[in-house]
């Protein structure tokens, strides 16, 4: 039987609070260091691994995690999760995400239908309609292809989809499974689309848009924007125009759009990049072979997530360590450092998920909860980083956890060869280096050019990003925040805080406003 | 004569502790919260404007952050630096970017020459050297115009550039002043590179090569990559690329280019953009007359910085509220929130020159101190932030200071009106509705749709953002950081804390290593 508690009541964290400190410098120094870098690695799927020997634990810190992932039933709550429990209470709601790429557990009914038949044949709808715009059976009116995609949607149905196309665009251009460029439209800003619209060819151009409820005020005001511009154009919209929604919204059988594909309310938009929402676009972009890749390699991530085993399970150690850096080290905030220009965007889609997931003050039944949840999430690419903030993440007077992921081989595997390295290797060898630099520091007599080390991280290293690999490190991503959620005891799966900004906002367009909000409207000129 | 105290060291600072902290959903509510929205502001350059109603202050804790400036002589600071006092202990250097758009103060002698008259010489001929590509006196070997122009750089050199680019790519292409497309490489990541020129027509760009020292490792790496693809296309490099250097750098007399703009160890990187830095480049894709815009702007907003009285210095008592939220009450972090799809990489911006400048943990004379230096500051542009992290800034454990940026209207102009307003009016509704949900908050019985409020912010107001506005805004920033530094009593001007990495990173590549760095080294393949 499943017991949903607050973390402040379990007996095992009691325990780890008084487990000992690790002293970083010292375990990651000399010979220790070296074996630490050896063995505290969890195997991933697709060839990753994750390694933690810079984090701050030992074997006494682990074996407190791994009680505390027994106490607080993370897999028996995975488990209940992909077998159709209702896990999301505030919205009444199945979580079935993992869905979309796998079936990890008993068949899941709900709407009178298997939802993995109905993930797969949508899976399928999308590939065909692909193929068809691939292969030119599917036209505009003038009958000439199409050759570039626009994604109309915001939060969930942009970042996730924006941050994986750009980890694969250069990827699918080398490997000659490229198939259109994608363009993005989100922000209400009308500048966004007018830009993006100024960019393209909209007669050769078709939107997708995506919307779950089908009522995004920035999504339905861009997609206006777009049928104006077709329109203008002399073009018919609906001929242009796809939709990703779910069955029961406004869009979803509008003859407003060639083509209408399906998600649901058992999947959340931070978590829908492997649905049509990042299904369509993909598809177009790079071909559904692609996306079908993208899809295998997360669901053999999400299967390394039902180990009870701690160190077996990457995302459920990942989401531990989190946890103790959280709430018994006291750190507010983790960097995430992609070494991988093509993942430029892959922080901002973290961010979203990690902060909107777990960024509550309540417990899952609503009760508040004396201990810190969700930290803030920032990043960018490496080496850039290191010529920006990281002289704060090195000596600065708070201590940021650092997210490490790093490839050996380039995408697109052109490269030079100055004083004896290429720069993929240069790449490598900087990540390498900072590990060990914010772990150990060095002691210099100019305090200004002191380290004082001590500052943890962990690394993700593959051998290439590729469809797979990607697949499995949104999977990781993905857990290690649901795993997390688990041990707060809050509702991950909601997102009630951006309500009230949404009430406020048509109060001020309706010209209903008194008090500070009159004023701020008149400054802005509404 | 100025002292150099430790913050902990001043009694204004003791006396600030000591004011009743104030109830932020009270005084924003009804009456009192109008008077505050007209009244808490601070008029800035360009028409530009500072509202601080939803910070948590009030007269009482204003009159306390002036005696602070006045003990902590931030003025007096400012004008020493301006006036070219070694500013910069550590490396021992003047501070000058604020003479590259003006002179505050005395005339300052360098290196044997007048500094004013230097910048603006390099200004001249970078100015003089775009409008020959632009007629076509200069062109490449066939004679043809340059269309394209990619800064390499990393750093400040790219973020502050590249930021300003996106902010005024579609308010030139509006206003007809659009000369050239910009691109950047910056990351070590040959995938960068290898991406970028794939992406143009090398025959007809021109590459900016931007490093002070002329030693930056990715830089000079990138450089051979850009020739190789030059030689490649049978192109002579030499006839392609410009260098932006200091004049004791080993490319400043090179025949590999066809010319070189200078600046000089005065000029921080991330304080580099009204520079040749910037210069090269947004001359290059607007014209010399936008640059020269933008330097008004930022010098304009320089001149409010060297006001004794507190709020009618925005950047100072931007930077007072900052201090006030960092070492009084306790928040680690600051959000940065632009509602203009322009401004998307402004924070990433700001991100290098807060944390870069002054995430330090020593003093200037090289002492600990003894309380937080610089917070971590992150951000992307509404309303897409609303979709994505702010469920955490408005339900999650921590509160975050937010730094709002908003324009009454757009840049393009193009627009579309649903539901009765259109785009623009929705996004500064938002902006103006955040705010006051922020702060007021909204009780609910319901604890899941609970809103605490009291979550300060503040936001910048202006007509449009524009080469002058831009400015403005940057300087704003730039003295904000500054001023933070002189009460923090700590160098804002160098970065030792990117030093360690470096050193380790070359030990890797010579095979140097061992212990821990050797296991990564091998685990990365290098």
């Amino acid at each position: 039987m499943i017991q949903w508690e607050n973390l402040s009541t379990l007996s095992s964290f009691e325990e780890l609070n008084k487990v000992e400190r690790v002293n970083l410098v010292e375990v990651m120094s000399g010979e220790e260091g070296a074996t630490r870098a050896k063995n505290y690695r969890s195997e991933m799927a697709e060839g990753l691994s994750y390694n933690y020997a810079a984090k701050e634990v030992n074997d006494e810190v682990l074996t407190a995690l791994a009680k505390l992932a027994e106490e607080a039933q993370l897999v028996e709550k995975f488990e209940a999760l992909y077998n159709g429990e209702v896990i999301n209470t505030g919205e009444k709601r199945m979580v079935l995400h993992h869905m979309t790429r796998g079936q990890l557990g008993n068949a899941v009914e709900a709407d009178g239908v298997d939802k993995r038949t109905f993930y797969v044949n949508e899976q399928k709808k999308i590939a065909e309609f692909a193929n068809k715009i691939h292969n030119g059976e599917i036209t505009n009116a003038a009958g000439e292809k199409f050759t570039t995609v626009v994604q109309i949607g915001i939060g969930g149905s942009d970042l996730g989809p924006r941050a994986m196309y750009l980890a694969l665009e250069n990827w699918a251009k080398k490997n000659n499974t490229f198939k259109m460029e994608a363009k993005f439209i989100s922000n209400v800003d009308p500048d966004d689309a007018a830009a993006v619209l100024n960019s393209i060819d909209v007669a050769h151009s078709i939107f997708v848009l995506v919307s779950k409820s089908g009522t995004t005020l920035e999504t339905l005001t861009n997609e206006s924007f777009v049928k104006d511009a077709l329109k203008n154009a002399g073009l018919d919209a609906s001929k242009h125009m796809i939709a990703v929604t779910s069955e029961t919204s406004p869009l979803a059988k509008s003859s407003d759009y060639l083509a209408a594909f399906f998600m649901d309310d058992y999947i959340g938009g931070r978590f829908s990049s492997t649905s049509g929402v990042g299904g369509a676009v993909l598809s177009l972009a790079f071909g559904p072979e692609v996306f079908a890749r993208f899809l295998n390699g997360a669901a053999e991530e999400d299967k390394l997530a039902k180990n009870k085993e701690l160190t077996k399970n990457p995302a459920m150690l990942d989401a531990l360590i989190g946890v103790y850096e959280r709430n018994v080290l006291g750190y507010p905030s983790t960097a995430v450092l992609p070494y991988s220009q093509a993942l430029s965007r892959f922080p901002a889609h973290l961010q979203q998920l990690d902060m909107e997931s777990n960024g509550k003050s309540v417990n899952r039944f609503g009760a508040s909860i004396d201990y810190k949840t969700g930290p803030i999430i920032f990043g960018e690419p490496g080496t850039n980083g290191q010529h920006s903030f990281y002289q704060l993440l090195h000596q600065g007077t708070d201590i940021v956890p650092l997210q490490f992921i790093g490839f050996k081989n380039s995408q697109i595997g052109t490269d030079v060869d100055i004083q004896g390295s290429t720069s993929q290797q240069k790449l490598c060898a900087n990540v390498a280096a900072q590990i060990v630099a914010f772990a150990c520091g060095k002691k210099d007599e100019n305090s200004n050019k002191n380290f004082e080390g001590g500052r943890p991280s962990s690394i993700i290293v593959g051998d290439q990003l590729t469809p797979e690999t990607l697949g499995a490190l949104l999977s990781h991503f993905e857990n290690k925040v649901m795993f997390q959620g688990f041990v707060w005891n809050i509702n991950s799966f909601d997102q009630e805080g951006v309500q009230l900004g949404k009430v406020l906002a048509k109060k001020v367009l309706a010209h209903e406003t008194d008090g500070a909000l009159k004023v701020f409207s008149d400054l802005l000129n509404i």
